[in-house]
């Protein structure tokens, strides 16, 4: 008889419930399959003599397993585990008649890229940061005093909109980085800005119906919530000085733009684009969503005004997100909305998943509060400039002739042009297979690029490894 | 000359960034209002004087915020914070033209109950628990581990379905539990049980073609879910056994059910219904979502099992919740999925926010995984046994002769018929007015219920308030 492989934890001797845990913990392992079928069980004297437990018990036990089907006799030779009751191998085949998928679903399964991000050697793709130095002995700190202080009031159901002590926080936050004047009475917290975008779509768009304006390339994040809610993509070019306000159809109910940092070339939306635009939705009756991803990060003059704060304020709604400043597995974004769309999407966000995790909504709260946070960014400015600084050295050097970067003067990616010759994609893949990981304007582009080239993210990456990847990339080219 | 009445908080002296940092903390002092307009700025020699620093620095940063207009220079008086910038009240009105709310926004708004939960003196309703004896410290001590594993590798983006050791951990809850066997593989882990009828809605429904049977009375934040996606709703009555399965129509794609603890009723849907739905639902097609919200709770005899566990597993889909068994503002829940479905929720929780904050995710892992998780079950469902008890023997007691208690063997509410010459409406609101909140079952309801009653949820309040609060009702009828 062999000791049994599942370590039993039981109650201490004398305490009630012993019985129970032992029949439990037998009946788990065994459904779990860490009891494997087949596995012969120790005799019954030799596992209560083990577990200090009576010998009539442990019988009790395995005649109520032996009566329930999870445990056989073989006369002779024993008590094992029955083959009947494990999990069976997840059936493949859906069964003969079910319901169908929802339209939406099927169209999503048709799209949907890969789930998870594949790792690589040296990683270029854009939206990746560097969690290296992220100040988890404060964070934990402020965890802790959050749970704390929590415990005995709000591990309740909370308010949709979020945490109100979250919400002024992120006020006080805007207004630093943004110079946006907004009440904790116009936001709405929301798992990232990817639930903003979810709400936005759900909230606005008629199936079939809505036209939606969205950047070409842009962010498929964005437009595929709302393409799953059935909007009628309106796709609009981008060049050096931001999407072409000229070609924005006047018939659309909402246009989508990141005018900071436009994602993904870099560019910045110019000031007299940033008017035309708004002079636009006033004219149309638009409502446009200004995506401000990353703009939090720098380099040079003093940013443009976000639109929020040169349009009227019930004209914009603005979308922020700590996935750049803080880390994207935080998942914590907001939208400061209109007085006339904010019932909306918090009864939206009470029906889909009610609101977000308490104490984490506390902690950054504190986080944010106490001034961590913008000594957080200013901190990862300074290395993120060392990086771009590092990355446009490197683009000159080795990739002068054929590849031009793109203007930009915030966050953590820029794009550059390639020379019409050469192509992107094949390049990016060639790159890959030499352990550097980037991506190409097409591949977030929904019409044929007028001029295809590549996005460098340099959030993840060291400057050393910048250097190193632009030097493979350019191998492939020379 | 009065001192700044904003704290600033400027980087020690000799730090660069000193200047930019007073600027930027007067220019969101101001435009957050807790600098209000009017308010005359300290003189730049007094200010320059209390934060050491140089004084053309702070005429350089009072000449910057003028410049901008967010100062105004009154001759002989002094340096005003100016009205012009602040933060208007959010505009009330819409502007003029502005798009439509979708059609099922539109829906949604006129059926939203109210956001948050108000306070009662004595709390029966339904849903609430009792987190005061959430073990804190051993929750902390995990985070706190979480937090210094994950900060390398895991703040990036994770998979949509949820961290693998979280899926691993659930296996083994749900095993335990409930008898279910299933791999991590089946598992999508989602933002408390609310996303979890969202992504289903979203998944199964083709919006005004759909049929999805409900409960009568019901779970509303199911059924809402459903009803927001486009979804035609079914209701069918429920009796002392559980949905009439007679009454279920055959052309439904999709039954939502409470099987162990029906809400609000609180039967138990019984052995020879539970084989009459599934063989219905192999006839029609239609796939089971069954939603265990609280059968972790359990008094007298061993349950039922799970539809999960009798059905073809490619028939029902599991829903649970880990927000009556630690609490509600941790916002944990998930789905046990059949093969087909699976990618299509996938898909959805990426396009609706992704997926949930990670160290919490990781937090519970360990928090299931050590076996924290089922003695703090075993923990409260004494404390709740206790409580039941104490409520049954009021109701005894006080209301004999007009509340008929139903049968419930699981979960933490009850509830109990009214005597037909009586109404539970306005008993609860004469209740609520002497401090006792409760609901009544016609709350919940979509048609008119055969038979009113109260539904009493004892997880919140100690044995005392609970007679003290069934006293107090008792009062209004005698």
């Amino acid at each position: 008889m062999s000791d049994l492989q599942v370590p039993l934890r039981l109650p201490p001797p004398g305490s009630r419930n012993r019985r129970a845990a032992l029949y439990e913990q037998l009946r788990t392992a065994i459904l779990t399959g860490r009891l494997p079928a087949g596995t012969r069980l120790p005799a019954s004297r030799g596992l209560a003599c083990q577990l200090s437990l009576s010998r009539s018990s442990v019988v009790a036990v395995y005649d109520q397993l032996l009566g329930e089907g999870y445990l056989e006799a073989r006369t002779g030779s024993g008590t094992f585990v029955s083959p009947a009751l494990q999990s069976p191998p997840p059936s493949k085949r859906a069964p003969a008649r079910r319901p169908p998928l929802s339209p939406s679903a099927r169209a999503l399964a048709r799209t949907a890229g890969p789930a998870a991000v594949d790792p690589a050697e040296i990683d270029l793709r854009p939206g990746r940061t560097d969690v290296s130095q992220f100040p988890l002995v404060t964070w934990r700190r402020l965890y802790s005093r959050a749970l704390r202080r929590l415990a005995n009031d709000q591990l309740d159901y909370q308010h949709p909109a979020g945490l109100p002590e979250l919400r002024r926080a992120i006020c006080g936050h805007v207004a630093a980085v943004r110079g946006l004047a907004c009440s904790p009475e116009e936001i709405v917290v929301t798992n990232g800005a990817q639930q903003a975008f979810d709400l936005l779509a759900r909230a606005l768009v008629d199936p079939r119906r809505t036209r939606v304006v969205v950047e070409d390339p842009g962010y498929p994040g964005a437009r595929g919530a709302f393409a799953l809610a059935g909007a009628i993509l309106r796709p609009v070019p981008v060049d050096d000085c931001g999407i072409c306000v000229d070609a924005v159809p006047e018939d659309a109910a909402v246009i989508l733009v990141t005018p900071s940092h436009q994602f993904p070339t870099g560019v910045c939306l110019s000031h007299e684009r940033r008017h035309a635009l708004i002079r636009l939705a006033e004219r149309s009756g638009a409502v446009i969503i200004e995506d401000d991803y990353d703009s939090e990060f720098r380099f040079g003059t003093r940013p443009l005004d976000a639109l929020r704060v040169i349009a009227p304020t019930s004209r914009v709604v603005y979308v922020g997100t700590f996935s750049k400043s803080l880390f994207p597995a935080l998942r914590c974004g907001f939208i400061v909305a209109p007085e006339w769309l904010r019932p909306t999407l918090v009864s939206l966000r009470r029906a889909s998943d009610w609101h977000g995790e308490v104490t984490t909504a506390a902690t950054l709260a504190a986080f944010i509060g106490e001034g961590h946070l913008s000594r957080h960014i200013g901190r990862m400015q300074r290395a993120y400039s060392a990086r771009r600084q590092a990355l446009l050295d490197a683009l000159e050097e080795h990739a002068g002739t054929w590849l031009r970067p793109l203007a930009q003067q915030a966050g953590v990616h820029l794009s550059a042009h390639l020379l019409p010759t050469l192509e992107a994609e094949p390049l990016a893949r060639s790159a890959r297979r030499s352990g550097v990981a980037l991506d190409w304007l097409g591949r977030f582009a929904l019409t044929q690029p007028s001029q295809d080239g590549f996005v460098f993210g340099y959030g993840l990456c060291t400057p050393e490894q910048i250097r190193a990847a632009i030097g493979r990339l350019a191998a492939h080219v020379t």
